[in-house]
């Protein structure tokens, strides 16, 4: 077997571990954690889903998924930093970035710069497709606290203007989706999941 | 909201259910069984990944990562039923395709259709993108079997016969891999994983 194929699928075998990596996001059936895995099939899958209701033009599904499938790799060698967790996020940048390094050098240059180029592309949440991945991004993780009695917003203590701070993407890029945010932010307010 | 986005939503809700789904293939690290969700991740990320070495033309890889991503959602109703489980197969297409009618009529009538024409395209497997995503598909839990002890070739007595007959496409769909799929069979033959 060629060199490159044998780099690609040590790539293949060392992103398994994405399946050992926990999230802060319970899985709705309150069982356990979402681990990155799961959790980057689900992105990917409501990407697909929702994509009519894009709020610009420019969205190319098909590099959303890429981006969706690809996006946590990273976290392989940074582990997961919670959205909520103030001084984790303090160097989150440069832990990625060198995780970056590592995780894309496995595989051949041109591919390495392809997945390295999407990733830094869903990173840096400027263009159309990166905005929208992002909002699904985060409406995912929002939805498992609006069902599962707030927990991570509970666990953190995140206050309404944090949790409208991390949503406010939705509202121009899933503008549908704007209205149930309002109104699950302010059922988790009522229910004192959410600090005022 | 209006009642198309709340169906769809319902439907990403449901999809839920695929971190609760066990496969027989473990995870490398062997700390568990993999969930369906945790596969059809890995699938999309190996389709991607090894699509250079698709051995025939017309293999599109945007629709085979949609494919990977949709292609167990029947599991939430029909289960998952093992590839060496005999009694299981006798029943498998009718289950899933009964499933397929419930879990896509959560969505849009043009949605619905979509979904299930990928899925159905996927089962087939007769076209290229399809011969190419069954190909992956099969070389993951392959691979967890040469590199975990042979567990589920072990657990049902599988035969090399069987493993070839199951890994074939391989040598169409992926030539540059079948030199390693061979190499893997011997392998598990002579430590006694697979029944000659």
């Amino acid at each position: 077997m060629e060199n490159t194929l044998q780099n690609q699928l040590q790539f293949i075998i060392e992103a398994d571990k994405m399946k050992s990596i926990f999230r802060q996001t319970m899985v709705l059936d309150k069982t356990k954690f979402e681990n990155n895995a799961e959790h980057s099939w689900h992105f990917a899958l409501a990407a697909m889903t929702l994509v009519e209701y894009a709020g610009f033009d420019g969205v190319d599904i098909n590099h959303v998924v890429k981006m969706a499938i690809l996006h946590d790799l990273v976290e392989i060698y940074a582990g997961d930093t919670p959205a909520f967790d103030i001084s984790g996020n303090t160097d989150k940048d440069i832990r990625e970035k060198e995780a970056a390094d590592k995780v894309f050098s496995l595989l051949p240059p041109m591919q390495a710069a392809e997945y390295r180029s999407l990733w830094e592309e869903f990173d840096a949440m400027e263009t159309p497709s990166a905005r929208y991945a992002a909002a699904i991004d985060r409406i995912l993780p929002f939805m498992s606290n609006h069902l599962v009695d707030g927990h991570s917003w509970q666990k953190y203590n995140v206050t309404k203007a944090q949790v409208l701070g991390r949503m406010a993407i939705v509202e121009t890029a899933i503008p549908s989706l704007w209205p149930f945010v309002i109104s699950a932010v302010e059922q988790g307010c009522k229910d004192g999941y959410i600090k005022l």
